[in-house]
C-alpha cells in the first residue's frame, strides 16, 4: 500500500511511523509513505495557504488551489485513481468497518488541515472520503490520520503475528472483551477469579462470555442491538435489567 | 497542568508534542509532561512486562505490579491524587465534554497498553477513567492518549489565539459546520455561491445555517435530537425529509 500524507507539519508524524509496528511494518515493505508539504504548491509569492472566508467570520480557510494542484501531482504518477481521504469534525464517523475497506486500496492521499476551515470545492471535488475519527475538537488533521494509518496497517497481510490477531478477533464478536487475568494469582490480596484457575475450560468460556456480555451491556448497549443472543444470554440480560 | 504518560514506546510522542501547538503551548508553560518507562519499575530479572493469560487463550496480559508501581511513584510527588486514565476500547467514548471535563484537572496520568490486555485489577483499582477515542482498533494506547492529550491542551488558557478559538466556538453549536470559501470566487469554473458575496449578513447568516442544519440532517441526524429548532428550521427539515 501506498500512502501520501498531505500536511503543513510532516515532522508530526516521525515519532509514530518511526516506531513498533509502523516501523517494522514499513521496513518489511507492507507500506510505503510520503509526505507532502501543500505550502511547496503555492502559486503566490509569499506561499500563502490560507485566507479570509467569503461573507467574514473569525477563522482562515485552506484555498483549493495548493491542495488541489498537490493531489494532481500525485494523481499524474499514479497507475489508478487513489482514494483521497479528509480528515475532519463534519466527515463519516470512523469505524472498524471503513478500516478493513480501506486496507483492501492500493494508494491513500490523506489531507490534514491544522485548525482551519477547508474551502468547499476540494470537499466538493478533489476528495472521496470525509472522515472523523471522533465527536471532539483537535488542532489538526495529523492525529487522525495517525489514526486512520494505524488501524490500516495492522490490517495489512503479514504486518501482526498470530498472537497479535488474535486479539483482534477479540473485537469480532461484537462484544467489549472479558477481563483479563495474569500472575500473580494474587496481587496484594487482589485475587484472580477462582474459574480461571479451575482448568475447566466449558466453566471458563461462560464466564469469560458472561462478562463480555455484562460489561457491554453496563457499558455500550447500543452494541447489543447488532447481536443474536441465545435464550440463556437474554435471561442473563433480564436478570440485570431488573437489579 | 502535569501530565505523566506510561508507554512502553515513549519515542512515538515526539513529533506530535514537539511540533505546533502542542510545542508551543509547553513552551509557554501551560502543560508539562513526563514519560514513565513502566518496564523500568518491573521486579523480575528479565523486565517482564507482560505475562500469559489465566485461564488460557491466545494474546499477553499486561502484569499489576509494574504498573501499580509506576503509577503509585507519580502519585507518592504529587500533591493531590492525579486522575489515571486508561486509554482502551473497553473505555467511555471520548467526547467534547470529557475534554473539557479533564482540561479542569492539574495532573493526569495515562496508561498506554501496546496490543495487549491489561490485568482486570489494573482497572478496577488504580484507574479513574477508561477511556476509547472511537469504535476501531489500534496498535496501542499511544495514539489515543495523543489525541486526548492534544483535544485538552487546546482549551487551556491562553493556548489558542482568537482566531482559532472561534473555530471552536463553531462546534459549540451542536450542529456540523457550514462549508467555507475563500479566494479566489471563481475556481476552474468552481463558484462560491451568490449570497456569500452579497455583503448582506442577515442573508449569509441564514444561509450559513441553513447549509449547517442540512449537512447535520444529511450525516449525523442523531445529533439533531439534542436541538432546540425554530419554526423555521423545522420546516427545512420536514422538506429535507419528504425530497
Amino acid at each position: 500500500m501506498k500512502i501520501d500524507i498531505l500536511s503543513l507539519f510532516p515532522e508530526m508524524f516521525t515519532g509514530v511511523f518511526e516506531s513498533s509496528i509502523l516501523k517494522k511494518a514499513h521496513d518489511a515493505g507492507a507500506f510505503d509513505y510520503n509526505y507532502v508539504n501543500f505550502r511547496d504548491y503555492t502559486d503566490n509569492k509569499h506561499n500563502k495557504v490560507d485566507d479570509y472566508p467569503y461573507g467574514g467570520g473569525a477563522g482562515m480557510v485552506l484555498k483549493p488551489q495548493p491542495i488541489f494542484d498537490a493531489v494532481e501531482a500525485i494523481e499524474k504518477d499514479a497507475n489508478k485513481k487513489p482514494r483521497v481521504v479528509l480528515m475532519c469534525p463534519q466527515g463519516e464517523r470512523y469505524s472498524q468497518k471503513k478500516a478493513e475497506e480501506l486496507a483492501q486500496e492500493e494508494h491513500l492521499i490523506f489531507i490534514c488541515g491544522h485548525y482551519e476551515g477547508y474551502d468547499e470545492r476540494i470537499r466538493t471535488e478533489l476528495v472521496t472520503d470525509e472522515i472523523s475519527i471522533g465527536d471532539y475538537v483537535l488542532t489538526g488533521g495529523e492525529l487522525g490520520t495517525m489514526v486512520v494509518i494505524d488501524s490500516i496497517v495492522r490490517l495489512l497481510p503479514g504486518v501482526l503475528g498470530n498472537d497479535d490477531s488474535a486479539v483482534q478477533d477479540s473485537f469480532s464478536t461484537g462484544l467489549l472483551e472479558h477481563p483479563h487475568y495474569t500472575r500473580p494469582a494474587d496481587f496484594r490480596g487482589l485475587k484472580v477469579p477462582d474459574v480461571l484457575l479451575s482448568g475447566n475450560h466449558a466453566h471458563i468460556e461462560e464466564w469469560r462470555r458472561k462478562e463480555a456480555l455484562k460489561r457491554t451491556f453496563l457499558r455500550r448497549k447500543d452494541l447489543l442491538n447488532d447481536l443474536e443472543l441465545t435464550e440463556k444470554e437474554q435471561n442473563w440480560i433480564k436478570e440485570w435489567e431488573n437489579s
